[in-house]
């Protein structure tokens, strides 16, 4: 087979769940050449198949240092699906040699650095790219990736609440004050990490919220929503733990705002349907469904959907979205954002 | 052994989950003797370890129609695990020839018999009853319920949102405007009824909201927080299923009131733990953790206590509240009733 | 697009899980279009993604009665996820006009029409096609796959037991009788209808034994085992339904034959590897793990693949096999027949 | 209340599972009094509920250092929830000093020395006690254990091989050879140590085999099986890990032993039924169903039960067996080991 048409991309941070949920999807692109592999500091090289046997036959590339990476000719991009603070120290070098980085981290989503500092508790490191990071939001920002060198891929609580959102507060429809999303997501959220508060007997048959009024997401979720309203929007973020593997699903209690209709009143089902399909309606991977409709976790899960309902009362109005964590919430909106940036059909390895 | 000094109780319904478990905690209380059993109609009559195998020499008593309890003599006091109207159906001849009634279902909840038929939809037959019903929330209700001859048993969410609720809003501390509790139940919640949206592989790894704006525990939860507060409040609240069997957790976001205090300023968590220890201190079923920790649904799962915990940010409270929703929201509560009925000890059976 | 070079297929019994899971498998295919889809009789006509919301936008078709493919022109090959007995009535007509079918069905497993109409109690109604029928174990019958006309698609749990035993029974490495077979499948195994006993609060958190010396997959594994042993094996076999959605795990319990090396002994390791490596060396679909390796239900589910590990204890050989039901077990098999049939890469649409 | 006829214990090892177990059960118990906890070397001293939330109020003792209660007067006896090797280092000064020991480890089981030190691959410290040690299979050592000072309490796999085997192969039904025992237990029976296997990923919607031709339980069946069948007896063992938390179930494969019935012939439903009733027609704790009928994990989860059922075919009998693997396998039956030990109801504290 002539590879020669084809992109050669290598990932950093191969050996987590988002890294090899990555992998997976990699191997089934048309136009991929996966030519290295990474993972974390501390850990020994080993083939991929070590480390996640899933992937034996499908990827048995050995998983070496950052440096491999690095080190690597021929790269055109690299995927990085390491934690805040070693994604930009990886990234800095492969922008200067004019390598394409799609960053999986937080690293280059907040564009004021002293956000970033406050709520990551570490110093940036390189600002400079961080002026020319487009956040990947793909359905809203496809227009910047198509052109981007740096891809800051949105956090996964962050993109099944700015989906349904955006819409709505650009239309004007929803008050910017005292929105409330109430989050819960999948065990794989937290990582693949050993921890004594993700043992089996600890989060089967359990559900707890964490993270309250503190969450990273928060400003991240903040910051766009404040773009979409033109004004500064500060949510209440609330994420919780599900005893399931892959899945976010937000409840989002919002306020209607009073419009100029034929006669002032407050928007229904038409105009929130309105605003949808403005948004929407050509985009393959999220799906909004009539008012009063429900949307599940299972109906995303291990696909690249976002899926959207909403319910009014009077004057409240409230949205339910899911995706999955790992694709729509991480990797699979990771290659999304690959395929814009290199033409490729959006859906490729998507399906 | 001399049983004369033990109450003689029936439980109709005791096939369904609330009911099995009533017989559990039943077979462990000291002063009990279980006469009779009655399912809903419909069912054959078997033993109650042909629907419960794992009660099997715990309870081999027959469960029959309810006319085996209309018709039992030597009853003092029935526990009543049917569906709504079929309730009231047994309940009115029981109490006239006065035996004691704990009602499980929703018949006797609502003291405003037009709110009862517009949410249940259907008329209500026992509305003299209904006048003298006791509302059976123990640590709020204590002294009502040892006089009281019927009992109605809170719902299973309305617990979760009232014990955490109810202190803040008599001392004043919270706005009772703007209320809005995101709850997420397991799957006993929704009955043991065979349905295609209870098939294992629906509800496992999967999470959904349901019953948004239009659950009939909205107007329990009304009528209670409104007594407290003093005036009309009219929460959102919103459903959603887990997928776990037992164990409900509330997340409850409301508004901190301006207080009087040495200069005015919102309440913080002194304010907020002193109104929690009036309520609670003396509570053996309630527990309130300090401000910033968590609460789990494993922590409560097979027990009668209620954990409570809360956030403060500001002028936002966050409060995080868990039941196991079969004792706790169900049956633990409704023995707890019967306990103070009698005089018991109110942990009897219960731990 | 040209799609003059792509396969016309339909799906009858499009609305169970092996069907949408097939439905999936064919959306990523690059040589197929999908012209028709039916339901099992008794269902309503709808778009597929009523039945499978997780499919909307990948697969819109509308799911008709099995007239739909009856009737329909231009199909090369029909898959049938339907019921026994269902499926030849539906294959009959269909192989007559020279439609290839590809059946995941019992109906034409069994070679024997005694053994078929003695497990499955109904009459045989299609003999003369059965005779014909290639069974489609795709790593062992290859070559008259690739021009056959009616496939067996194998069932599940015998995909799990005859992958680990042919090639030890060709070599002659173990003892044909006393096989013993304690295999335990995912809920997704017992499909979509809905039961008591599928209810998610029955299997959730439990397990059980079930179709003990009675399940209809024990002849069909005995037909492969017999054939490769040159004799008559009758293998104990005993399913178990695990808390779980995908996938099956089989232990399987089975003696050593002496060998006549070069001193007589019994086989070890490298016997045992070696006539792995003879069946399955360039098989992309079969990972045989070294002796002492660990399979797991995870590695496979979601996936076309079949691990396979083994254990030597003296004379004693215990194999552990696992698969997805839904893939490797049924539609990712039926459509690496498929592949087969039609000289498409094996691995098309299957990763 | 006068305490003065409660018997005064400890737990060592409290802030296991199995530990936190026996002191749930040891809080409903009438006539105990908990004096002492203590945790395993190397953990801080803290509360009971800083380790167990939900025993919060329920048990708010101190767990500190096993000098506690190897310092405490007064005690009566004392149950040892610690791994191997830790716990005769413990029961060794206590049974000196008059305390009995209900040990739950391993220390006390095998009466073998030399095969205790094969396995557990450590030095036996107290062989002086292990001679006096009693086996405690309640339903098979009574006699012994109410005179016992020394309990070597079973572990859970054997338990649920044992009850089940022993009646027969006393009475000479089934063949002592070859005897197949495939074991499923939920994580719980891994502990509560905090390991990558036991990642909340990695177990749900998994499964496996592990120890297979190497679990530890190995020799402890196979000594009790031979006392059973008056020779020497040596299982296949296999045990699996099961997505669940509690819970044991072994399929147990074994052949029928000819008869010298009326005629010569294998034995049927009758002389198996025959000998379950004479060995626990009285037993409260085993359940034995009919020939055929399904045993499930649920209806013994959360129970001290054994629930045994058996299917026949020609001359194989297939046994299942279900246990809750931290009660009937672990601190229930330690429980009912105390109660024998002291007089008690056997019940007590077990409903």
């Amino acid at each position: 087979m002539n590879q020669s048409n084809k992109i050669n991309v290598a990932v950093a941070g191969a050996t987590g769940y988002a890294g090899a949920e990555l992998i997976k999807l990699l191997a089934r692109h048309s136009n991929v050449n996966v030519v290295a592999l990474a993972h974390s500091p501390g850990t020994d090289d080993a083939p991929m198949s070590k480390f996640f046997p899933q992937l034996a036959g499908v990827c048995d590339l050995m998983v070496e240092g950052v440096d491999a990476i690095l080190d690597c000719h021929d790269l055109d991009a690299v995927f990085l699906a390491l934690p805040h603070r070693a994604a930009m120290a990886v990234a800095k070098p492969l922008l200067a040699r004019g390598v394409k980085v799609i960053d999986l981290s937080a690293d280059y989503r907040l564009r004021d650095v002293a956000v970033y500092e406050k709520w990551y508790e570490v110093e940036h490191k390189d600002t400079g790219n961080l002026e020319n990071a487009v956040y990947g939001l793909c359905e809203h920002y496809r227009d910047k990736i198509k052109s981007a060198d740096l891809i800051a891929n949105p956090g996964c609580y962050p993109t099944s609440v700015l989906l349904p959102l955006i819409p709505l507060l650009k239309a004007g429809l929803i008050n910017p004050e005292n929105i409330i999303v109430d989050s819960k997501s999948g065990a794989t959220g937290a990582g693949k990490k050993t921890s004594a508060a993700l043992h089996f007997c600890e989060v089967d048959e359990s559900f707890k919220a964490y993270g309250v009024f503190s969450h990273r997401h928060t400003p991240e979720i903040n910051q766009e929503l404040s773009a979409a309203a033109g004004k500064e929007v500060d949510v209440i973020f609330t994420p919780h733990l599900l005893p399931l593997q892959r899945g976010i699903q937000s409840t989002i209690y919002v306020g209607l705002n009073q419009q100029n209709l034929p006669a002032p009143r407050m928007p229904g089902s038409i105009e929130i349907q309105n605003a949808y399909e403005a948004a929407y309606k050509n985009e393959f991977f999220v799906r909004v469904k009539p008012e009063g409709a429900t949307v599940e976790i299972k109906n995303v899960a291990n696909t690249n959907f976002c899926d959207i309902s909403y319910f009014i009362n009077g004057n409240k109005l409230i949205i339910t979205s899911v995706i999955d964590n790992l694709l729509k919430g991480a990797s699979g909106q990771a290659l999304q954002n690959f395929n814009i940036m290199y033409g490729f059909n959006e859906t490729e390895g998507l399906i």
